[in-house]
């Protein structure tokens, strides 16, 4: 069975599985205290252009994303996100678990917009009951975002200049940001990036990493006592090996640009069949996830052969479906999936 | 300086004062264990139809909309309410302070529709990704609703039935109750509407009272040790006293709704002044709060002798207010506001 | 039936009610915005040697014990209390239901031990894995304790340079102050004692009033946002005047210190009545409850006529009960219990 | 360096390095939704005598503690455990910010008494207060403990017929259970020990995995939504996969258990050792930890070339430190040790 259901389908890259096996006996401190670590952290800071003890390493996107807005938000704030982010709609009330509202902006194909962003908080202080509402505490958005389109350097200029003018910080999820970083249509250095947001992580889940995701605090504002703070949330791993080892590696001679590039790469071919072939897209994604719209009929003829993602019903007759290519993605895997699409 | 700024501006009806002044140096069991807390539920569940066991008084609107939310719900549950609901904007996030997701329905002159309703839950677990949601676990409303309006019987009786076919509770906001139930447009009795859903509350903040709503568990379904439950939340009053004397009192003699029609009748007097004197209703509210579309100029004029509620900005040039009556309001109060507008 | 059962068994002294009376039909903003509330903390303010805008009025105990740890703690930090404390035993898991542990020191009847409290900071930070702990960001303390037993002016000292040595607040909880401060034992004046601490309250529900509990931050020190804060709890009374009324009664001409010396007075007169008759004291407490531990057949004997609050088994023929006397008790009804004691 | 600091030193077990690489390339569907999920949870259900739906993976100890208290408890509990249970000093406050309180029994080495617990729950239902306190909703217990220590069948049996007749249920933290089970002092088999409890775990972050651990509801009493309440806490991993190979591995030709065995022999040669050179041991350990007590003096000159844990200050010349064998503990440093202390 073919699969193209999501980016985290198969395991690591060989080369973290190979530098697991090979680290594997050596006696190391927990917690993240190792040499690995240590090294993983410096490495990603060298690359963003940060101080190394702002960087650290989660297991997953929703803990992450949980845990961000948990520490950095103050307790009568609230944290702005598109409708269609995943803290709003697919977190199963973690965000709200940790005690604050997600205060929803329109999505545009997956994005704010700036200027919807800031009437939104001069709105919300020029109402005269705003003391009985939440505050706007913090401003969510994805890169890619969970469409697959990506905010332009102008676009996220123009949103962290919002933020700034409010005093407030601005958090990029970055699941997939290599599979952004990577894009064609991108036009953000990792640099850039970091230098236009508050906070920002950079997900191994999804590119090459068994798990894992490297978050950057990126104006030594890393809350206090973070390490505390996150095994209160029960996310301390005690190995904390198991990610700088991985981190370590895939920044290592630009792995994790390297792989990125390889799921671009085939999402593009993969495109350019859908469009021989006349399908329509749902959206139009320039990174490694695609959204077409699919006859039902012709779906489950489809699902026979190859395993896609329900992304949401699009008519009667009609079904969105994701195809996502990832680091591993071959290009006799796009080839297999041109005979049964 | 003349005030029509909300219907908890003036104390409590002098008859709550009388007997609080009354039994005062009674000496009675805190918490809620006096004969004045037994008896006052005795009459709300006679007129309710429900068991006495089943009443409970906690302190104010808030509060009880959290604690309800709070005990009720199960921990992957959220709140399905209309997106002008005082739970989705104007509780400082309480709900989400208690762990719990308000899923926003979209809201017409204040209410949800039966069938949007419907929908909602029914795609909720159409999509394949459910269990990564937070899963519809009770209805809010509120009746009146934040902009006055109302519910007929067959709108309460179609919710009610969808939230039956889904098994989840229908939870009603009541802290205006007393001024729904006198509206000449209502055409529900408090029995049917307790028969309309699972829980519902009838204000006494906004309807005579110092402070106090009843809370009534219609279906036998008061969480269990809910003492323990309020007591944690902090709001276990030790002179349980203060409620139970307010509300035998405002439930004895019909004074509940006696002072909740004269509020209603004060609001029609002001509704045909305000038609008379051709202002423009910002929604069509039959209860005992108008909305009213106003000049910014005029309404700086006006606020130099009455105190409005802002609501929300129309357009550049006009706002809309509140004006507000109460059981409190008199005949001569109206006539003086006549003179300002 | 004669009561002794707890302090909180009359109403509120006439003077509030008086109060309420005359100030009933006056139209006040809500929330606190009112003349009265006010007044009440520009006279708590003088009297404490404060400033008016960081006197706060809750309405219960436990509440406002929620409230300050929950708004005053780091996320990373718990509340150090005595294992006998209030906040310890007797709230139903509130503070931890605020995401907070309370870290117990020893009780030495109801009190803790400036030497206890600093060696358990200090030890703390010794502990190589404190990281992985709570750490301490809170001292709770009671005056009276729960014991009834009173903390002197030297020993409050100590342990609030503990707390300034370590860097953390002092939190007093004064649900019962006004009897603490009037015990003959006692040698804190009140703006000695606000001094001496970073927070504390002086209870009306205990004293007089129907409810509520005023707050006062003594260091400038109110959390922001405090109204936000204390609305996300549910605990923000539209109706404010009710706690502004009443704190200003009883800031009028000494009334709260006056009615809390008539408690006093009376208790000593138990007290004396007990001794005489040969009751055996479980504590020796200089306030306005008294802890005796009297045979279980006697006690069924009593209780046909008086009603007492047990406080805990003291072996298997033998229970510690205790009476409380009151601003509300009078010379009469001490005679009367003497009769049946 | 050598290093006896945890058993978490070293990463994983070849042969689970050897499935996660065979298995690598295979594109599986994520969270848990995976034939190596599957198959462990089969084996595992299989060697304890439960049901395989009843089996669930979680990443590390505090998470699971926090998951399964947050999940079994309802509102108004908390969870009864030993006064130096993980849970109640080491996981940073997980529990109470999970909003529930811990309950402390004394320890007795690292234990608690079935005649305790009972006391403590009848005197709970005593105490006419108890509305107003923390009910006792589950009892936790590790095998071994804290300490090393571990429960005799009769133990166990009779404390878990304690939560019976309370109908509470009894939690077995398991995290390094492999090395109970191994002990030459243990008497309970898996299934025994599975029949005497309502959940508990076997850890694999501490023996054998590179995090880990496998939760088993025994009285199929799985808590309803599971993986979305898993997912609300942020740790519902997208690669289920990294666990379900890791424990399809460990319960294959019982290498769980033969590998807890090689922690067991090292560390009885080790206990050897100790006493053959006249050391004090703070406690008996029959497990894979030992706790020596050791002057300051000679650990610090012991530090130089062994890294061990601080456990704590024994007096003021002397510290208890622990030395903990593990899976991959060899002969070859047992004797290496040997020279150093």
């Amino acid at each position: 069975m073919l699969s193209f259901e999501s980016d985290y389908i198969e395991g690591a890259h060989p080369l973290i599985l190979q530098a697991l096996a090979k680290s594997n006996m050596e006696c190391l401190s927990g917690y993240g205290n190792d040499p690995y670590t240590k090294r993983a952290k410096e490495k990603i800071a060298g690359i963003c252009g940060c101080q190394s003890d702002q960087v650290y390493f989660l297991t997953g996107g929703t803990q992450t994303n949980k845990i961000l807005v948990k520490t950095m938000l103050l307790p009568y704030q609230g944290v702005i996100a598109a409708s269609s982010g995943h803290v709003s709609v697919h977190e199963a009330g973690a965000i709200e678990s940790a005690g604050h509202k997600v205060l929803c902006l329109p999505s545009h194909n997956g994005k704010i917009l700036a200027s919807e962003l800031d009437s939104c908080i001069t709105d919300f202080y020029a109402d005269e009951n705003h003391e009985h509402m939440v505050f706007p505490g913090m401003t969510y958005i994805s890169q890619p975002t969970e469409y697959g389109t990506l905010y332009s350097k102008e676009e996220l200029s123009r949103i962290y200049q919002v933020c700034e003018k409010h005093k407030i910080p601005l958090f990029i999820d970055g699941a997939r940001l290599g599979y952004a970083l990577m894009s064609r249509e991108n036009d953000l250095t990792i640099r850039e990036l970091a230098s236009l947001c508050h906070v920002f992580y950079m997900g191994g889940t999804k590119i090459g990493a068994l798990c894992g995701e490297a978050v950057v605090f990126t104006k030594k504002n890393m809350p206090a006592h973070f390490d505390n703070l996150v095994k209160k949330e029960g996310a301390l791993l005690a190995k904390g090996r198991l990610l700088g080892i991985q981190f370590d590696t895939l920044f290592t001679d630009d792995l994790y640009f390297k792989i990125s590039q390889n799921a671009i790469d085939r999402s593009e071919e993969l495109k350019t069949i859908f469009i021989k072939k006349g399908y329509k897209f749902y959206i139009d994604s320039p990174t490694n996830q695609l959204f077409i719209i699919i006859e039902n009929k012709k779906l489950a003829e489809l699902k026979k052969n190859v395993a896609v993602s329900f992304w949401e019903k699009y008519d009667l007759n009609h079904t969105v479906v994701r195809f996502a290519t990832s680091w591993a993605t071959t290009k006799e895997k796009i080839l297999e999936l041109e005979k049964f699409i």
